[in-house]
């Protein structure tokens, strides 16, 4: 029997803190249908609440550093703040829904990361998703909305990449779902022009990648963004969509990534 | 056939805010046999990082105003920072949780104070329990930890009164358990005489309360929360225990009230 569909859907922290986009957002949110998960973002609001305490945001060769102080702020901005206004909202448009961060029953578990040459402090690379948990809820028709904390074993809070949370999440629920993951943030998609908006590549897979990688279309900061989506697909999600706030319309301009 | 117990368990703001006294309840919470579910209150911590973020504590007549701004910092604060810290605590001790504000799977739908003499702004009364989907955390052997946040049929978020969440739980839960409801605070109990902290009245039931209120031992600040207490009794909470930090430790000395 084919699979049922899920999807995963990330939304950036950029577009989460315009409220116009945000409200347009979740619209086309509550109207997909079907099971869906709902990751977002932390943005700017963690580094000016940061900053407002007082508390100095450390970075090392250009990389943020969560020490104690900036771990107390995003459990705040993103487990707190940003995390149940979505819920609200989303309750709002009598889509129910449940907010939810790496220690709420155990949902993502993950590892410190290992101190090499820099140390990050409290960031986490996720180990285990708890996917009997998330189906649960799943099953009751409630939406889980993570924000992008995770937890150590030991019951540590730890900062973790928000794409990684939602490929992760996509990557475990593929035993149960067929899953597809979409990436919104402000970019179109994969341009083949950074500076032309209307150059979006509407269809990727493993070996026109490579092709446009070699030619030099597809450089820099895409690199390890793709590299991470198409990790994905070879761990089992189905398809993985990037585009901006209107990637849930039909219809929407956008680059789809497949195997 | 007899009812299965539930404890619900509020724990005060000041408390929580002392690392060394919340470690030992969170100690003594996890012994408890059965099934259980924990409310926590906010303390100061809200009203310092208001504080710090520029926001000004609106106080009408002594009582604090809840604008959209304080809103945001109980979010934070309560919704975010003391109850995902602690879930990750009780996870660190093998004692599976979860986080949630009313607004999680509609879990508590309050309505919005009505302004008579005093616009307390955004603030609510408890309308609604969503009792299943208690009933069907705790059945997965998990422990629902509320922050004192509820939320209208609408969406909006709302402070609301700690007490309050945890005996409107007790009593919507007392459909389904023999649901006992404990208060810890600083307080050993209720006191004969205020200034003695050995004057604890060990049981109190409605005719021994109406005693010493006529008598005057009972005055001032316990009325309206002892009012509360037997408000419980008379909505179906089985009993009603207050005691301070170390009220789970069996023999503790508290107050009990029963019918």
């Amino acid at each position: 029997m084919a699979k049922k569909i899920l999807k995963v859907i990330k939304i950036g922290g950029r577009l989460i803190e315009n409220e116009a986009f945000l409200t347009s957002f979740l619209k086309d949110f509550t109207q997909l249908e079907g099971p869906k998960i709902l990751v977002h973002g932390g943005g700017n609001k963690a580094t000016e609440v940061a900053g407002k305490l007082g508390f100095k945001t450390k970075m090392i060769d250009g990389r943020r550093i969560t020490d104690k102080d900036s771990m107390e702020v995003i459990t705040m901005v993103y487990g707190g703040l940003l995390n149940k206004s979505i819920v609200a909202k989303l309750q709002s448009k009598e889509q129910n829904a449940i907010g939810l961060c790496g220690a709420d029953a155990k949902i993502l578990i993950s590892k410190k990361r290992e101190i090499k040459e820099i140390d990050y402090g409290l960031v986490g690379d996720i180990e285990k998703v708890n996917t009997d948990f998330i189906e649960f809820i799943l099953k009751q028709n409630i939406v889980p909305v993570f924000s992008a904390i995770s937890c150590t074993e030991d019951g540590v809070l730890l900062n973790t990449n928000g794409d990684s949370v939602a490929s992760e999440i996509a990557i475990a629920m593929s035993k149960i779902y067929e899953t597809q993951l979409y990436y919104c943030s402000e970019k179109k998609g994969v341009l083949t022009d950074i500076e032309d908006e209307t150059s979006v590549i509407p269809e990727l897979n493993s070996d026109n990648y490579t092709a446009l990688v070699e030619s030099k279309v597809i450089t820099d900061g895409m690199l390890p963004k793709l590299h991470n989506c198409f990790q994905a697909i070879e761990r089992g999600v189905s398809t993985v969509h990037l585009g901006d706030a209107r990637l849930l319309n039909k219809n929407a301009i956008h680059t789809k990534i497949v195997k």
